[in-house]
């Protein structure tokens, strides 16, 4: 029996059915990795360093196993395995390290940005199913980085969430919040992901985006974001995390009367991100099962 | 362009080739596992946590890496395929965690346990090239549990090595050493590789062994181990360390004369292991380049 086929046989007494297959799948390319690159002694010990350092840099605030599987490419292919295309459905993306369970909720048409530094911008958009139809009640969870380029999460002096909040669509299924528009922003790179990044003559920048997580019983719940169309870093996110249908527009406006009646007298933004869900493939209802994560 | 080809594509501009080799196989290997399980974001979530937690679990007495990378057979193929089987050389199998640079010299004969509970064992046996020549001068490290299964670096409490030497072999390439008969042992399961192996329905177990790194100019440095044939375990090794050349006999044998002309009045063990060292590959004569590690 080969060295593999024995690594694999080893596995064989397992309960779990699952475990079984996952772990002969990942022993095979593992095996198989190694066989193909021929990897050498102090590589494997390059390796073992690298995977315990990345261990112990993660804490409470930065988890960078996380931000391995990114700059990898395995979070948002794990995205797309669970969240194939369904019809005109708004499309996946990453979680990203910085959703909060428990965002403070607002009423529709209020600022979430709660003084985060920014250019003031207004976002509204419908959620439907895939005939159309409104979502009345859909849960909306959105959250953001400021003008920096950093969520509150990565500051340390805050006294609460800012750019983050959880509407409810009205009767109509449409929503609208003010906030600041996003900016691209570099994933922390002083850990042993930025130096894969620099090894790899990579950059650690991601493109501006809005993150939403949408809910709604009976419905497969969405977690994507949108992107500016006119930002930087959309052809090399460091995550790999854009898609085309997830670009819309922020456009620009002179001071002057807002799409909600609001008067500013400073340039402004306006965006409008129309979503739709598809119907919970697991027939429960329960909006949740189907993705994996639980946003509550 | 496929996820996946946009991550391998990241890395083009990586300056070191083969940095560009290693990863594009890694990245396209990684893909295929998630695809091939169809990994849930849930899997995912428990696999970043159980990383971390490996990363975590190490420290200057522990590497939870290393073992992990041991019990899914990864240490064993990478030996595989830096130290293929070269004619009648002795095999080579894995370092393990408890080589320790700067081990105590002894002269032939002498006892290395250095008061390490167990049964007296004599070992003895040459240590000659492929062609049988032999190597006068070739060091040997030499290292052990004890009959507890446990190592010297293992305890807290000792005042220095025990179950560890260095020898050199004689004019003849002959060389010879007292110790106690090794027992088999459970590597350390009380970490996230602990929760694996019970996962799979494995055993922690090595079978009892002795371990041998043999240098010598001109060679190819040797690191493997002799495992006693009437030990258990040997079909079941938790780190897959084991092939059949060497298993050997360690011999039983009443109170009275040992080998070497010493009157013991306990029952002692006799072994006989006879090294064989490839000539370096790479001619450069410094016995230490092509098997990667520095014994000094």
């Amino acid at each position: 029996m080969s060295l593999e086929d024995e690594v694999v046989a080893s596995f064989a007494e397992a309960k779990n059915a699952r475990f079984r297959e996952v772990t002969t799948s990942l022993v095979r390319h593992l095996h198989a990795f190694v066989a193909d690159v021929r990897l050498t002694e102090l590589e494997w010990a390059g390796a073992i360093d690298f995977l315990t350092r990345t261990g112990q840099k993660s804490d409470e605030r930065r988890q960078e196993f996380i931000l391995l599987s990114d700059v990898l490419g395995v979070s948002m292919a794990v995205i797309d395995v669970n969240h194939p295309t369904a019809g005109n459905a708004t499309e996946s993306t990453v979680l990203g390290p910085f959703f909060v369970h428990g965002a403070p909720e607002f009423a529709l048409g209020e600022d979430i940005s709660a003084g985060a530094p920014g250019t003031p911008c207004f976002v509204e958009g419908s959620v439907t199913n895939t005939d159309g139809e409104p979502i009345p009640g859909a849960v909306l969870d959105i959250w953001q980085s400021d003008e920096d380029g950093r969520y509150d999460v990565q500051y340390t002096d805050l006294d609460g969430p800012r750019g983050r909040g959880r509407l409810r669509a009205d009767a109509e299924g449409e929503y609208s919040f003010w906030t600041v528009r996003p900016q691209a922003y570099p994933i922390p790179d002083d850990g042993p992901v930025g130096e894969l990044l620099a090894a790899g003559g990579r950059g650690p920048m991601r493109p501006a985006h809005v993150h939403f997580m949408v809910v709604a019983p009976g419905h497969r719940t969405l977690v994507t974001h949108v992107f500016s169309s006119d930002g930087a870093h959309l052809d090399d996110d460091a995550v790999f995390g854009v898609k085309r249908s997830l670009i819309i527009d922020f456009v620009r406006h002179e001071p002057g009367r807002a799409p909600d009646g609001r008067e500013l007298a400073v340039p402004f933004h306006t965006a409008r991100f129309d979503v739709v869900l598809a119907l919970d493939g697991n027939g429960n209802g329960d909006g949740v099962g189907s993705a994996g994560w639980d946003p509550e």
